[in-house]
């Protein structure tokens, strides 16, 4: 069986960046197989970029390698991370990316990328992701250990993932992410929902707006209502049937979320 | 030979609904060949998903598998569909999105998904992309027989798709769907043209603008004009040399388009 | 080790255009494995193809294949080619796709496309990347020699690359390209620079603004600050740390930039 390599970046769809990224990884490996996870995330934008990885990398195969390049600070001091977490492997800045997979299962070995055997031999200052993650992918994908890599390290950096308090008859929540249909995924697990009383009785405010009840699906709902379910991933949702909640709300990540019975 | 399965969604590339549907067909069958086939598709556009399937999936080898999710009554009860069209085995709601193929070529077979024993243990109610066509597509890539998948069934559910009315020396048809480059692709069939009279002596109209003759190839006509041709799907296209037809004419779909002679 | 066939292509990602070629592809050797290089080109921006080509298909495995359509001349005259360029293959029209690449490195061979028995059978006059070089790359990737597919011919067609210009105390170059994150990217390499004496003594102007020396990594400067840096490739580059020097300047490709010592 050939190794998978999953690539998310920052750069854009079709971006050179991409495609040179590519082209080191087959270079060095040329029966490894590249999987485009995404690279959609906004320029710069670590907290996606965390999000997008803890909620899609948990259903690779074992073994799988995701590179992960959203690096605002390449050039500078920060560390670059090779992470096992759970059974896949993981290549990314230690700027955050990993952070919500870390506090979700510890990793069970985190390396510091710093032995440049591995890496190409000129390395620019602006583009690790081709210089160093692809070609450190590539040799992982043929079987390297990541223990050749660098030392290992204790810890990675952890964002500050604000969690929702639990008060009076009460949640205080927010938006994490926004889909492409402009649905509002919340931090609040369907757990805390559970343990708050019947859907029908929950009274949700995000922006001003207030919602009565949660639904099962947006099928019992008409088209163009505002609504609220426990979406796939298992966390509170704001959508809008067959319509953007996004744009209604004028919302952004970040946005309160209050949930009341 | 590993199997191969496209994905169309409307998500859009980079998704973390795509990226999670690769996990699950890959954590399947670690060995399957994923291709994007799009993830472009307009939010909940089923009729523009039915063309694009229509378009492209024909090409594909024998045996290849077509995950199409374009769901916007996902959780309601329409059905989910395995069909065998031709040599192709497409994986879609039964919301029309396989119509246009099913038009052309009378499905072999046709399938209802209700055997859970392939689906994710836990499904949800808004992403049966994830929990139910991912998983199933692995198996059928793994070699499992459709008919494991649940009952046959007669029929699957045709749209209403337009056709081209012959008139006295005249054709009523209207515009299918637009490329990126504004080329208004037609439903009028390059056969119904050549019954019509030499091509030199047509006159196109569409949103107020006549054209006058069919060119061969946009090669014969300056930039910046305004010309018809048969296009590369064999329909009669209305087309901008090296600019946009939908832009100078604010054409969407279904735009009527008459031709005379 | 089965073949790898690249894809760039103005069309957009998602296009069913690229999903046509893909299936024509696969459909004539299921086993190759397709890489997505860039559908991402603006429509008929040949230059921008041309960069994009050269900056990351060297990178890719010896015997590569590069499929290349942006092709604004479809249906008209114009050549298409074959050509080997070191050690990766090569298919595109002759209007200059190919040549920043054979301005580096001159090709080794150099072949018309000319045989129709490699095409589909039905050639359209408009999409030549589906019916020509999609089958021509599929019969490659399974070992086809490129003398097969026409007439080996001396030269391809060369664009006017403006090469920058070395005065009196001054380089006089300008915008190659911009990338996602509005880094704009001159055609001035870094071994011009090494020749003008210490980085901090340069002034760079473009398009009104002065900026004064380069800088070694965008670590060193605080967001939001214009600088200049020499690139990932090599070439001055015209930054904004964590934002858009395009933006800011209003800049596109062709910009003149000036360093001055």
């Amino acid at each position: 069986m050939t190794s998978i390599i999953t690539l998310t970046t920052d750069f854009g769809a079709g971006s050179p960046y991409v495609a040179a990224m590519k082209g080191v990884m087959l270079g060095i490996n040329p029966a490894v197989r590249l999987v485009d996870l995404s690279h959609e995330v906004g320029p710069q934008d670590v907290n996606y970029g965390a999000v997008l990885l803890a909620e899609t990398t948990t259903w690779f195969p074992a073994g799988t390698i995701h590179v992960a390049v959203v690096d605002p600070g390449v050039g500078t001091a920060r560390r670059l991370l090779y992470a096992r977490i759970g059974d896949q492997h993981y290549l990314a800045p230690d700027n955050g990316l990993l952070s919500l997979l870390a506090k979700r299962l510890r990793p069970a070995r985190i390396v510091e990328l710093t032995n440049n055997e591995y890496w190409l031999p000129a390395v620019s200052n602006t583009f690790h992701g081709r210089d160093i993650f692809a070609p450190v992918a590539g040799q992982l994908s043929l079987g390297l250990e990541p223990e050749r890599l660098g030392p290992i390290v204790a810890d990675l950096n952890i964002l500050d993932w604000p969690e929702p308090q639990l008060g009076d008859h009460r949640i205080d929540g927010a938006v994490r992410w926004i889909d492409r249909f402009g649905n509002l995924i919340t931090n609040i697990p369907s757990s805390m929902l559970d343990a708050s009383g019947p859907p029908e009785a929950l009274r949700i405010t995000c922006l001003g707006k207030q919602i009565r009840g949660t639904i099962v699906s947006y099928g019992v709902r008409h088209a163009g209502e505002l609504t609220t379910l426990v979406g796939s991933s298992g966390f509170l949702e704001i959508a809008v049937v067959n319509g953007s909640a996004a744009k209604l709300l004028n919302a952004c990540a970040g946005a309160p979320v209050a949930v009341e019975w």
